[in-house]
């Protein structure tokens, strides 16, 4: 893009709080501005979206330096709390290197979310690295416009060679950007193999769900593992096997990945094939209400059950339809689990609270007939920071069970 | 106790529930029936605390059998949802063999929470396993009542040699139970040494606080110890070091506990000796708000800080001055977060939810001067089991912040 969205920082625009609006939010580290908080004159709904601006509150104090696009519902985010910093390549390096560093202390091997956006202080912008692949998802104007200086400060500081830019996803539409999947730098045979918690995973990081794989759930892969020594598994919205190849590897007996995506589950299949488990892996593709009935019917039993859907309450207004859904995916599943067996149910639902979630859980195995003890509750992993701020909004759940 | 609270199933006291109590509740698994959903006539009052009896519905239909005490809040306690269940030695056992199998799943080493009451089907009854050593608390009058078949079932099912009785504590005084500690079965030559998370501690289980450790921590200790490699680390309210000497086993430069107790330090220091590790251990015994405030105005500074106090906010009326206390540690340890260090702050308080938790301590990191990442929530490792209706109520709370 050329749109002239960098000046330095005594030339830019300014764009300015409403007499009414809460300086201290952002003064305390809150990093969005909504658009009914802000003066929006003429001049400030003419600014290309991304432009990078300095924030001043309603007497002209500067606040901080944020990026606007008039077109959104966040119409200013802050990029830095010095009114006067430089937004370019070095500044985004110096972003990257403090996320890299908080990575390289949690995990051995490269392989994890670099950059969770507004956490990592880079708005909008989430960065997953596979070794020496990274796919960067720039789901903000600014980001999109920098798209060129972050890839260039992502191979200085982390030493990748090829970067991706995956343009998909509800967030870029909220922003007005279009959808586009290219390879910036370098090149790439995918699927990428993965290892985390002993499995290896093929990430299809050109053409897969988010980036490509889902680096969330690893703590909850990794719990999961630990209960399924000599289990038949089953794994339920598999996608590309996170859960069923992690108990393959912490000695499960046998694991079954369901699945509507023939394609995620070749990609599960070539995971279990390169760990040499081929033999203890099967799959099942099909919507997934209608398999979890049809295994009912069959008397299927599994020592471990779990469910990991899509969001079925993302927003807001699909709360009470989500909570249903949950619960119906914990009765459906219920029977299938074997005396004393485990189950665990998942929600990356960002409008269903904790709370919410696991009483539609512990509603939905009730009326499956099962009693429960409610043993782990995992979130996100340590390379998905939440600012306090926000942390009410934690979207991903895990709930781990044990039945009667 | 020679009190008549046992008598079989046929020939035992009836209780009834009260025309509008819950009986749905009773039968969805919820465990506890309050004083004033009971039916209290003249011989329900006359029953000795403990007493088995079989509950009815108010349309005399039998819903399950329970332990009474008249003179507790919570008069009857569900031990079995068939209502015709013999509470003998056997049946202890069958509780005690299925607590077990979940442990012996979890965990490698016969160290850890064998029983956590209710969720493990044994109302008011906590057990402790530290190898050949378990530390019972029998927290019910029924489980103080039947103590000499608990014990017996405790060595048959598990192969512990010794069984301690720990009388000490909150809930017996609700119970009405008088405080006493003794050796039931078997020897012990205190303290007790635990391996955990590549650690050793120094358990005092005649003595101690609780059961003479505090397993729940577990999973939060080995996630401190994954961000100590090369920290210089403050443990503060360190209790035996749980959180320190896990950081030292996972390679911290050094590590400082500070506690009130000079007994815990010493425990503290007898384990970090047996871990070879005594030259980077240190204790300083004193007030921890009075400790935190001089460590502040000497300048020290710490990779991690990590603080653990005791319950601020134990119960409903103490929730506003603990989450003020819980604010002030924050404020109070922001201070000494080197740059780009962390802080874990925890809390073991009934009354203050996660999300009151978190905003007590948010606030208090932005009045000590600082910006926060939130890495990372913990709750009580899974030998803690809750029954989802109580989970609302799970005390202990880990936050894991990185500061700016």
């Amino acid at each position: 893009m050329s749109d002239p969205i960098l000046a330095d920082a005594k030339t830019r625009p300014v764009v300015r709080l409403r007499p009414k609006a809460e300086a201290r939010a952002i003064r305390h580290g809150f990093p969005w501005v909504y658009a009914d908080e802000l003066v929006t004159d003429r001049r400030t709904q003419a600014l290309a979206p991304g432009t990078i601006a300095t924030l001043e509150d309603a007497e002209r104090r500067p606040l901080a330096t944020v990026t606007v696009n008039p077109r959104s519902k966040i119409i200013a985010r802050v990029l830095d709390r010095d009114a006067e910093a430089e937004i370019d390549r070095g500044w985004i390096a110096a972003r990257l290197a403090r996320a890299l560093e908080l990575r390289e202390r949690l995990f051995e091997a490269p392989f994890y979310r670099l950059v969770h956006a507004e956490a990592d202080g880079l708005p909008g912008v989430i960065i997953d690295r596979f070794g020496a692949v990274a796919v960067v998802q720039p789901n903000a104007a600014w980001a999109e416009a920098m798209i060129g200086e972050i890839a260039a400060a992502l191979i200085d500081v982390t030493g990748v060679e090829t970067v991706i830019k995956n343009g998909s996803g509800r967030a870029r539409g909220l922003e007005g950007l279009p959808e586009e999947t290219l390879v910036l730098q370098g090149q790439i045979e995918a699927p990428v193999p993965v290892s985390m918690n002993g499995a290896t995973y093929m990430a299809d990081v050109m053409g897969g769900q988010k980036t490509g794989l889902f680096y969330d759930q690893r703590p909850n892969h990794a719990f999961a593992a630990r209960l399924a020594k000599g289990a038949r598994v089953l794994d339920v919205f598999s996608h590309v096997g996170g859960f069923a190849l992690a108990c393959l590897a912490g000695g499960a007996e046998h694991a079954l990945a369901v699945d509507a995506s023939t394609a995620a589950l070749d990609l599960a299949t070539k995971g279990a094939d390169a760990m040499g488990q081929g033999a203890r892996f099967a799959t099942r593709q099909g919507d997934a209400f209608a398999t979890l009935e049809a295994l009912g019917a069959e008397g299927a039993q599994f020592d471990l059950v779990i469910c990991d859907p899509p969001a079925f309450a993302p927003a807001k207004p699909a709360l009470e339809a989500g909570l249903r859904a949950y619960e119906r995916v914990a009765r459906l599943a219920a029977p299938l689990v074997a005396p004393g067996g485990y189950i665990v149910l998942c929600s990356c639902s960002h409008a269903a609270d904790l709370t919410q979630f696991r009483n539609a859980s512990a509603r939905g195995l009730g009326r499956g007939g099962r009693r429960a003890q409610l043993l782990h509750t995992g979130f996100a992993g340590a390379d998905h920071p939440m600012l306090p701020q926000l942390a009410e909004s934690g979207y991903l759940k895990s709930l781990f069970f044990r039945l009667d």
